[in-house]
């Protein structure tokens, strides 16, 4: 028996994963018996895995891409600083984010035992001389955020990789692109793993890729940054593991396979014109009605409308989120589509 | 496009993992794009694992249990030793484990910076003796495993625990039921929540409890223990947030909540007289044809075949993994009938 029901998405501006392509159901559906963290007994969901890796690559221009899909972008930034902190030898690391970063970087400092250092933002990027100071030579990893949770920010990422050059070379460059990754191929920063030498990205399917749950995604330029994380697995038919989790989904490997299948690169380019036209158009409206609006980069809208308002449209049904400075977030996912926002604007204008 | 196929079970000998149970499937399906890492967007699926916690404490007598659905045993065995470590005071922290405990407990020692101490075994269960003289001030947590992956043992988990009350008594105490959690119940141990002060248990529905992947499972004897694994959660409705990933898969948290309503407690008891008969059989089996083999306490025979013999049913389609030892192991998942075992005994037999 089953009482609840799912999630019906016709309102849900606060989520940074969408309804899944139809392709990417279907494959979903068909693997949810697998476990690709024990690829000798689970082949087919091993290959897929590989494809998805191999394709996360070519939208990040990284040829022959290490990397595997994680539980979502949290696991891939808690492996990411912990693949600096095992390959460094200080015993007192530390690892540098700007203040736009997510709260998983709050839990890998946690988790790992490595201290979090976080640098101020200019205009929602990260400052770069701020960066700079905070480094030193316990400094493991710097983190850099393409897409950033509250603003859809985008760091300076080649100037960052410069700064690191500069002060530490041995740190590990992390950019944190796990919503923005399926959105900066068609943006208009001229720099991925081609241009700027980053060691690791997260990328996740299950955001802007619209692949299921879980399907997220951590890009190492080389095998040998993921060798920092393995660990030996006795009575599996392969002998390492260098996941954070064990037994995964491998419903969520297949519906990305599926959803880079059907959509890379024109369906996610469309996709991406259609989220960054609707953010511009929203962004006009609520200027227009004298709101505070944030400029977007990524399409994503913050948006000082007051708490008031902000409860009277949860209330009506919305589901928006806040920044921490209290601003509604409008997450452009491909759910959300022009008409939704002319019905959520539709109803602000009526608590005027 | 879809090319691969997902594993088809017939011949998997080697996982923990089982073909979902029919309503666990269709409920998987119908929130294959929910996010219970979010529970102020997702409020149905939120409700669903308030079940699922409490439905895992019935299974383990515990009231008022507090918990989460993990991505699998991995991350509650992590976990467990994190609250450990966060809640002591030592710098220094290390964990205490019996050599038949899982891989997973290595990686928490890797990811969570914890030395982790390893007593031996004897007939498979933990010596207690060997356990008490590594805890030490320093010991942050003491495991118990029931259900070892390698040969099915269950330690003695409520004289483990007067060992931890001499020793330390603020180590906690975790006890591994990943795989054993839904068939202790029906087997004959003496203690769950209610017998033994045991502080944590890990027991995944995506192993016998016949849910999808991912949903593993970890229950804590309070809210306070999993206060100490909290994080802030800015931009999301919730505040914190306690779990190790930070999306999260509401597939398998609808899967484990219908897994659990039509299988406990009538179902799961069926099934564990199924497997516990199976591997009675197979035991009787494999010893009259003179293979050394270990005798099940929960179902899962472990038996010296011999490298050769193993590579040759491997090549003849099985699913089969090895113990460290190089024992071949069958475990006795609900997809493993009584017909699949007298057809590995046959191939077995045509290579004498």
């Amino acid at each position: 028996m089953q009482r609840a029901t799912p999630q019906d998405f016709s309102r849900v501006l606060s989520s940074m994963c969408t309804e899944p392509h139809p392709d990417a159901r279907a494959a979903a559906e068909r693997f949810l018996a697998t476990n690709p963290g024990d690829p000798g007994t689970y082949e087919s969901v091993a290959a897929l895995e590989r494809e998805v890796v191999a394709g996360l690559g070519d939208l990040a221009s990284l040829d022959d891409a290490a990397g595997y899909v994680t539980s979502g972008g949290t696991e891939a930034n808690i492996q990411a600083v912990r693949i600096g902190r095992n390959r460094a030898a200080t015993r007192d690391p530390n690892f540098v984010v700007p203040d736009s970063a997510h709260f998983s970087f709050r839990k890998a400092a946690d988790v790992l035992g490595v201290e979090m250092r976080v640098a101020p933002t200019e205009d929602g990027v990260a400052d770069l001389d701020g960066v700079a100071e905070l480094i030193d030579d316990d400094t493991v990893a710097v983190v850099g955020v393409a897409g950033t949770t509250e603003y859809g920010r985008v760091d300076p990422v080649p100037a960052l990789v410069d700064v690191v050059e500069d002060e530490n070379p041995g740190a590990l460059v992390h950019v944190d692109a796990a919503w923005g990754g399926f959105a900066l191929p068609f943006a208009d920063y001229a720099w991925d793993f081609a241009d700027a030498d980053i060691d690791t990205m997260t990328i996740d399917p299950h955001k802007m890729g619209q692949a299921v749950v879980p399907a997220g995604g951590l890009l190492a330029r080389g095998p040998e940054l993921l060798d920092e994380l393995s660990i030996d697995t006795p009575y599996l038919e392969s002998t390492s593991q260098v996941t954070l989790t064990g037994t995964r989904s491998g419903a969520g490997v297949a519906s990305a396979a599926a959803a880079l299948d059907a959509l890379w690169p024109d369906g996610y380019r469309a996709q991406y014109e259609t989220a960054t036209a609707n953010a511009e158009w929203l962004f006009d409206r609520l200027t227009d009605m004298g709101y505070p609006v944030v400029e977007p980069t990524l399409p994503l809208v913050s948006a000082d409308l007051g708490t008031e308002r902000i409860e009277a449209l949860r209330e009506a049904g919305w589901r928006l989120s806040r920044t921490e400075a209290g601003e509604a977030r409008f997450v452009m996912q491909p759910h959300v589509t022009r008409e939704t926002l002319r019905s959520v604007v539709a109803d602000l204008r009526r608590l005027e």
